[in-house]
């Protein structure tokens, strides 16, 4: 099997709330790699409602899911994610203290930690039909993770799921008081983020960073 | 004592926490009536970092307090919100089931439920330093509410505080995993919000609505 290479983080997905991970992981220092079923960023934004408009994102009083796809892909691009479109994920496993994952091309991708950020489940464009695209149960649907209402069972305060190192953001997750709202997504993010900084530092934790006073997450934005 | 009013939802605040708040209970038609010690909203933002730059808004690689201030105004504006500046909450009871909050200047506010969006402290400024702005501890701090890491102590599924019907939101509370963020202000928000409109609703709940496909919600947002 080959190997597409090594990350700090692999994601599976690439909506909003994929996005906003490589930004909060990217000022930490931490290397993402998305995989991604579509051809293109953006998840339900782009394929359920790219022209139509989205009223409660915050400080956002109207704007389109192409829009703010294009807008986090921007943000986070200083944090230079390494993308794989038009691939599956089919089987994670662990492996000498790393997760493998394996693609439905065959090849693999391995990574510290796992962040699932399937969302409400995979899309796929059936072929023949332009332009059409339906909803169909991937294989992550069948791992093996506790659920609940639907939706994979996290720890609330680190959005692990039951399996140590394996996290999940977004639609695809569940915790009690769980919102399907992008904004939710981005805050779920942010939590998995700390924990995942905090393992991966063990014992030389910085501190939390805030992008107004310190100068190192900037510099890692290319800001002065 | 005089009545500044009834609202369905008080905010002890006007920061970004405050502000999306104001905008959540909305789309569900709960009317909000803020009071904030400051002349102006924004809260931190404004008073902090008015010019500084933040980059860890979702979807804005780049934001000014004053610009995110303005815009989390404007989306909220359609929800009519009341704005009480230049005063300060004193005192919390609960009169005949409704929460009454006496403010400094001998009035009251009469609400259903009450936020707590009070951030790091009340800013005060100082009579005769012109410009000046010093962080002191607000009444609030002395309310009888359970506390956890220098936070008001909440439930993180609903945000609710100790004393039932009253809730806290963003840099004032505290709660396993908690970050003391903006994008996690606006999760809180929504959370509380989903909580009161609830109780609020009694058994004629409606479901979750989403601003992309609710009529409802767009009519209230003056959308088409």
């Amino acid at each position: 099997m080959s190997n597409r290479g090594n990350a700090d983080v692999l994601i599976v997905g690439a909506g909003p709330a994929a996005l906003f991970a490589v930004f909060q992981l990217g000022i930490y220092g931490l290397r993402c790699h998305l995989v991604e079923r579509l051809d293109r960023a953006g998840g339900q934004c782009t394929v359920l409602y790219p022209d139509k408009s989205i009223y409660d994102v915050p400080a956002f009083p109207e704007i389109g899911g192409d829009d703010l796809t294009e807008r986090l892909l921007r943000q986070g691009a200083p944090c230079g994610p390494c993308f794989t479109f038009g691939r599956s994920a089919v089987e994670l496993a662990l492996v000498d203290g790393r997760w493998q994952l394996d693609l439905d091309d065959g090849t693999a991708i391995l990574a510290g930690y796992v962040i699932l950020a399937t969302g409400i489940g995979m899309f796929d464009m059936p072929p023949g039909e332009r332009g059409g695209v339906e909803l169909v149960p991937g294989p992550v649907a069948q791992w093996s993770l506790d659920r609940s209402r639907g939706g994979i069972h996290v720890d609330p305060a680190t959005l692990e799921t039951s399996r140590p190192g394996v996290f999940a953001i977004g639609d695809a997750c569940d915790y009690p008081g769980k919102l399907k709202l992008i904004l939710s997504a981005f805050h779920e993010a942010a939590l998995a983020t700390q924990e995942i900084r905090k393992r991966h530092a063990g014992t030389r934790l910085p501190a939390v960073e805030y992008s107004t006073t310190s100068r190192r997450v900037r510099a890692r934005l290319g800001r002065s």
